[in-house]
């Protein structure tokens, strides 16, 4: 049993990790944290726990929890995490943060996007980003893995097998992507009232995203990604647009993906002629991967569509975990998705 | 293990079986049947599925399938099980219906309410009406179990107490039901055309719907019935309002409430003052029962939540099934709704 | 040209007047005011006026106000508006209040409801219920018009000539009321957060929503009310029931009906079998009212439809002050609902 | 008055154009066909009508009709109406035709993307593209007018001054499109079901949707163009990608912006970083245009929003019967949008 601690516990990443740690025949979730509901029962917060889930939430001591537990998963907001780890804390305890705070290699590129210090940059070399099936050796190793953006999880793995493979031009990629709004987290703000963001559609932060030079540096290329907000609760869909470098043809490209993730049992390929949708992965781990070769203007559209809350954040985190322990990698995370739903 | 065959997989009761049964250790799935779909893999019409469960729609042999399994769900439209099953059939194979053709105890109400003939009248006093925390014992030993309709499941559990306990007055019951659309299956018609019930809010089948029936039976009394059709795909709220005998108050009730519900995990009571959701079933098999003792008026007002699906059709059937079979009676209904979702 | 001021024009309601005076050709809309964007541009809040209407909001000087207008909106909440309004200023310029202040004759009802001290009680009296198809004659004579709630604006036209013509059991009827989310205003909270209250369904103030007296004092009737909140922007539906005196038929009851809706613009009938549904009426000022008699139970069954924002508040208001000033009764009211929208 | 008449008056542009020509007080609408519902009353088709339009659909005799009106909107589905026209009927009678099939100069183009012959290819050299913001001048003296599609319409009006001004590489326009679920009409099917687009997000006919030719010849260049369907009933969102050909500023640019669409009522700029939303256009005929010059990649991204059923249908219909018959260009359709709706 490995024994677990989930510190922000009542985001709904941190909701969404619960469920997943507690289907997960491995693990022992010891502690639960929040800094808003401590001394509060689980259950009256999310009530789907009602008679279910009896823990209660208690404050963040990370001394304490690090003596006490095998893993700790930071589920709180970038700016912070990197100020309360430290190399002593990971002599005791993995980590992995689901915060931006170890995602990115360059000190600088993080201190400009996020517009805050890094509290703790002597671990920004030791950190692996946690894409699973981007790296997986360096996972089984880690002790503080930074677990991926929502975007750039499907971003990354849409594209990556083009990008290593050297089949599209530098720098042509454009990401159009778009979230549900459980993205947005469980704060509340006029942009996300039900009555403001329902039944509309808008781009926002256009070329000013933060999960651009997350994407940029796992890609190695300029990225032009343009996130809109969806009316519905889940889901991500990512289109991506690039440039072939020779004139290549569908199953060419086929057989590419297929040598990255034909192993890879959370990444799926479409059949030929059928694109991904939020539904088919919404409550799942799977990133599903989709494209066509637009012979007239020679470029690919490869269409990722993940559940950003799921391997978009907390199950991808628990995939993370079953790697760092050497669980089986689907461990808790067999669920497919519930239709309709 | 225990061999299973569900009848009419393609519909959205039957892809929430297989979803449930999947996830059932005991469970072997050897046929899935299909007309629409026959010869065709699940994955292809339900893509959820893909390269996850590579099964084949095959036609309805039953009398073939009646020798090979233990237990077969017919999830198939009113009016067609009553005309496949028989006895000898019975004779080998246990049966969970999930259509309304075995609910109703008095065939003359069937046949008015249904407007059709029943093909086999003379299994209506075996069938077992299996609403699992009624009729647990009787389902033990059924053969052949009627599954009880969605709006019923909701309304008997809400007012049940109540009705044993001889609190209400007789016929005073008026129950104002709520359901997403999966209600309406999958069949496309104009009324559930995305354009035509999205944003939109109705009343149907006011006083005429064919779960009236249904509930009285299951009641005793008389009941106004109305269902409404509400933009969103899963769950079920029930209002039920009912005239008090005597002037109680909350906590007399919330104890013969107690007294039914205590032991049953997939009822669950919620605590003065706070009411059930339909977001916080979603997904699961509970039924969140809540009420208000409205002084003023001398009435209760209890509300009921489920999901539709599940504790409503197909999660029920398998709860059903785990107690004909002396397995665990969660197992495979262990899911909290994730949330939000 | 009627000059008009619209005090708190950045809520739900303020812009929907806003919009609704600006079609009225004889309008001349002077002052808009808000506390929380005094000084900004109106479109620069919302942009579906970019370009088209350039007014910018003041602050709310109601001494200045009412010596240049000739009448007041009030859009504010309740238990400010009845500090605001005096005799004094009521002999310079009309009030339209929105607010629930005078819309109970009762202040000690007011008082307990509302849990707040009334700042000018003296004209209660003199203040006139806007229920335009009940009170129109002494709506023109008004100085004071106290807008109506939006469920009781569709309870009461459901329920009106079954009172009045003394058809139903005293305090039998139930009004279980269903609203989408616009009515819970544009001030942010968790419980309009879009991913908590999308695809999601509850009852909440079940037998203690403000709305319950003012429904009592006008049907002169104990009800049971029982308000839910839909995932759709706008409509509420009301579904009312009561026990019938006598054995009435359908034809009967209807006749009744048109009896007092036949000249009534903006209330429409439905035919025999059909009911109301929001999305008919969404964006328009009508209310439509449907019922079925249930013989089985003796009970009749009422549904009513309107736009919350338009027949339910901002609408109506309009028609209140066209009846006020002897304008087209139906001036800048006339849209019929964008369908599907 | 100029006397009209709508064939295919029940789908969804029709029932749209309907509503916006009640509201023009110079038009006479005479004849409104269906083929599904010919001798029924609209309001029993649209119920927001009950009480106030009491027109019944008639037949399609295109003979006759053209003798008694002055105008004729055909909405009709692409294939239908190329058989139906013909230049003797242009003698008597303007017609302004919502399908595709007089929108492509390139009759072969047609045919390929249409896979339908194109019954009366004569007329494709008079037929005018009805964009009303750039062929204006052609449209005042136009028999025969193309109605443009949605995405075009979004599409061409947000990259048009970029194209004609010259500032982008040639073939380098992606554009990233998304709409709500009307554009896909009233016809039911599964894609449409709400359960099935409810929720849920895709893309759709990648690289080979319908309106990418008749983007390409209006703007004179290779695009790559991807639909996408939204879970909402109304809006067009374009994002469009395109490289600038110099180092440009986003003054610069808002400067041919406005030289366009500075004098046009319908075409509304956002300021500097703001950009548009559905919301603020939805029931009304504006497009709103937003734009930002990425430097990092020198790439500008416009964003286009309309609501698809007006400004790219019903609406801009009526715009060009306002130009072709010297009426006011905004008659009937003044409305700005309703907010929340």
């Amino acid at each position: 049993m490995i024994k677990v601690a989930v510190v922000g516990s009542t985001g709904y990443v941190g909701t969404d990790l619960i469920r997943l740690l507690i289907k997960n025949p491995d693990v022992d979730l010891k502690y639960i944290t929040s800094e808003s509901y401590e001394g509060q029962s689980y259950s009256s917060i999310y009530e789907n726990y009602r008679d279910v889930f009896t823990k209660t939430c208690t404050g963040k001591d990370l001394e304490k929890i690090s003596e006490e537990v095998d893993l700790i998963f930071m589920a709180l907001p970038h700016g912070i995490v990197s100020n309360e780890i430290n190399s002593s804390m990971l002599e005791k305890v993995k980590v992995i943060d689901i915060s931006a705070d170890y995602r990115l290699k360059d000190i600088q590129v993080y201190e400009k996007w996020y517009n805050t210090e890094h509290g703790s940059p002597e671990l920004l070399d030791e950190a692996v980003y946690g894409l699973c099936e981007k790296n997986r050796e360096d996972i089984k190793k880690a002790r503080l893995v930074a677990n991926p953006g929502c975007y750039p999880t499907s971003s990354i793995l849409s594209l990556m097998p083009l990008v290593e493979e050297d089949l599209i031009e530098k720098n042509s990629i454009i990401i159009d992507a778009k979230s549900g709004v459980t993205g947005a987290g469980r704060g509340i703000n006029l942009g996300t009232h039900f009555t403001e963001c329902n039944e509309s559609l808008k781009a926002y932060s256009i070329g000013a995203h933060r999960h651009i030079p997350e994407i940029e540096e796992q890609l190695g290329s300029l990225v032009s990604f343009t996130p809109h907000l969806i009316p519905m609760n889940r889901g991500i869909l990512t289109t991506s647009y690039a440039n072939l470098k020779e004139n290549l043809e569908y199953d060419d490209i086929k057989k590419i993906y297929e040598k990255y993730y034909k192993d890879e049992y959370f990444v799926r390929l479409t059949k030929e002629g059928v694109f991904p949708e939020t539904k088919w992965v919404k409550g799942s781990n799977f990133c599903d991967i989709g494209f066509k070769v637009d012979k007239r203007t020679n470029r690919i559209i490869v269409v990722g569509a993940i559940d950003n809350m799921i391997k978009g954040a907390a199950g991808q985190a628990v995939q993370n975990m079953n790697i760092m322990f050497g669980l089986d990698e689907k461990a808790g995370l067999e669920d497919v998705s519930i239709f309709p739903v």
